[in-house]
């Protein structure tokens, strides 16, 4: 994939509050979700946003505005799931951007038609918008890694440098920001000579990760080349993993994270293709007195291994800032650039021996920790396990979450000479247990 | 659930070859599958077995053979997958059991009819019987776990005590018996001071596990008591659960197996329902000298624990034995009421903080090995990692499994009194790596 005019800053559309500087979704951008009216019955349907408002493809889809491929791609999009229009490949993903791209730019002779397909964002409901089939979560930011096992008095494991570690997680309690967490019960082990207890989870965590969408899968048996992972990605969105630290604790020896993870896991409405992230590629270097990976996890040039620049935000609202309507102040400031493994590696590693992957599937990064204290993505790390508690603004401090706190992760990409490629909001709310 | 008649040993079908003694189908049994015709490019439809035959359920519907719930129950079972009919609950599943029994028993005036939606069981072929949203597998017989354990010089984790230790699998790589499994490739650290390196896996093993399917979900934030938890379970069937054992050893600190095990699982095509199960329940208890599990583990009475007893048996044939027609010898014969932790008590466990389960999600058992040595179900135990190598017959040795082997399980109840209640097989072929 290579830049090209629908990268170009100067380009803007008929939709003058998509051209405002801090505008996450400009013309550039682009992204795509699955919505419908709040409250309503309407059916679901995929949507792309466009400054504050959604191009409705469903009524793209009835208007026939688009030719070819771009309309075959807004005719797949046009139902309750993204999955058929990922399963056309990249040149229908690339032939839907530009289509929509030339609708939504100023001048274009459709501005009358499209405007009667928009509906406000404000008016708007989401849901998931594909069928996932597996969710794959990783632990690949070295920051991170570091940071929660100095806390146990452990070192990272040795396989930490050699591949991007993942372990696979829960479909079934995946939502959408907005969602509502119920405070798991759990069983653990307060007392480490003791017997464990029944209770609820005390030290509940969040933890700031991108999520990727797999678009094209690969038969079983098969293996996905680092150099062509990138073209199996659809695109990315915010994903929190949230986490029962002291379920955690007591469960994970020796399988890994079973009920401290499975509770719920919530991804932010819009994804953010690909071709819209294609300027903030970086490159990937590992340190020279770290080891250098294996073949299979190297690429030729820089560029091509799958990594980002993406500027990302935690901060958590309590239930009194919000009933005042009261901003938090950001907790963490971080950058995806960090990760010591990137999503091409991941995709390469996870299908290396022969694991199908197939469109729709998510894959987590993992927890996106930088390398100072500031840019740390979960509270065991920011609050050394509660020890040290964090302002979380209007004198409120927090060792770990409350209920009522809402938990809010913004992302977005920045430069000099490009336009502003936002994620939106990522935010739910703990609430009680229900079975307590 | 309680007994009646469709268990009462004296009733017989009449199909003559349901009522021979060594038959895994009975008119007692009545598992369900989803087939069409070998080769053919029939639609895909449930099926119940009945001796040697096939009851073609879409065919049966056709034939509105039944009444009321049953024949909505057959009308559901009739398509691609069971999971509208595992949605319809309990009731049910009870009346499709006892429509069938009623058509299939000797004296059933429908038997003409009946005859004409047969198809034999050597002319189909199956796929996964349910869409599996998520799978889950265990690791609860704590023979299994001290086996492997004790090889590494390890103790069995302290967790292992007080919950089933579980973690999530991968759904895209489940496939059903008879296909074929690519040798995965793999990093491995032979060297435990030296570099990993990528290559084929050395040391492919299966484990031989029980599945079970989910019939009725529960809704996130609800825990699923022990006492009802059965009652969630549509049925039983052969799980190999593939593990390659040398990049599982390097891989899996801190986060648990990942591409160790998501190469493949293979389930056998007979879903045995619960109902069917039912003489066979055997009572859990605690060896007074372990801890006794917290409350929301045990149950206030035998039998509603879902422990059950059912005999396994794994055999390798080698490509040679396969060629020259011969059967291999039986490595193992186990039982799963040596499991430590029961069916029931997965479910409840994984539910418990809040973790939603869906209709036609699977479960693992975990390996399940007994307390000799000849009861262990895996390789790595009964070769002690390859050390030892066990005798497949004709002459054949193994340490791990070499290409060509075909890994068979086979699983049945069967005591006095009551109907011999069979799983069929589970067999899949380890062919060569396409990616090597």
């Amino acid at each position: 994939m290579e830049l090209n005019h629908t990268h170009d800053v100067c380009r803007r559309s008929w939709l003058e509050q998509a051209n405002t500087p801090d505008c996450d979704f400009p013309l550039q951008n682009l992204p795509l979700c699955v919505f419908r009216r709040r409250g309503s019955a309407e059916v679901w349907r995929g949507g792309v946003a466009i400054g504050d408002q959604i191009v409705d493809l469903a009524a793209l889809h009835q208007h026939a505005c688009l030719q070819d491929l771009a309309a075959e791609a807004v005719a797949a999009a046009a139902t309750t799931t993204l999955n058929a229009l990922l399963d056309m490949g990249p040149n229908a993903w690339r032939a839907l951007r530009h289509g929509l791209f030339a609708l939504l730019q100023a001048g274009s002779t459709q501005e009358r038609l499209v405007r009667e397909t928009l509906v406000p964002q404000v008016d708007a409901e989401y849901t998931i918008a594909v069928h996932i089939g597996d969710y794959t979560d990783f632990y690949t930011s070295l920051d991170h890694a570091v940071n929660c096992c100095r806390q146990f008095g452990l070192e990272v494991s040795p396989n930490f440098d050699w591949l991007p570690i993942g372990y696979h997680g829960r479909v079934s309690s995946i939502g959408v920001s907005g969602q509502q967490i119920y405070r798991p019960m759990g069983q653990s082990r307060p007392d480490p000579a003791g017997a464990p207890v029944y209770g609820k989870c005390a030290r509940l965590d969040y933890e700031l990760e991108i999520g990727a969408v797999i678009g094209v899968g690969n038969a079983r048996g098969t293996a996905i080349p680092l150099a062509q992972a990138q073209q199996h990605i659809f695109g990315l969105c915010l994903l929190n993993d949230w986490s029962a630290r002291d379920i955690q604790t007591w469960e994970m020896q020796p399988l890994g994270p079973f009920l401290a993870k499975n509770f719920a896991t919530t991804l932010s409405p819009w994804i953010v293709t690909l071709e819209a992230l294609l300027p903030y590629r970086t490159s990937w270097t590992r340190a020279p007195e770290r080891p250098q990976p294996l073949d299979y996890l190297r690429a030729a040039a820089n560029g091509s291994h799958g990594a980002f620049d993406i500027q990302l935000e935690v901060s958590i609202q309590s239930a009194s800032q919000a009933a005042q309507g009261r901003r938090p102040r950001p907790l963490t400031r971080t950058s995806f650039r960090h990760q010591y493994w990137t999503l091409g590696q991941m995709i390469a590693h996870h299908s290396m021996g022969g694991c199908n992957l197939r469109n729709g599937d998510l894959i987590g990064s993992g927890t996106v920790s930088g390398p100072t204290a500031a840019e740390a993505g979960a509270l065991i790390e920011l609050t050394r396990s509660g020890i040290q508690p964090v302002d979380i603004g209007d004198g409120e401090q927090r060792g770990f979450l409350e209920d009522g706190d809402t938990v809010i992760f913004r992302g977005w990409c920045d430069s000099a000479g490009y336009a502003r490629i936002g994620f939106g909001t990522n935010f739910a709310t703990v609430v009680p247990p229900l079975t307590a």
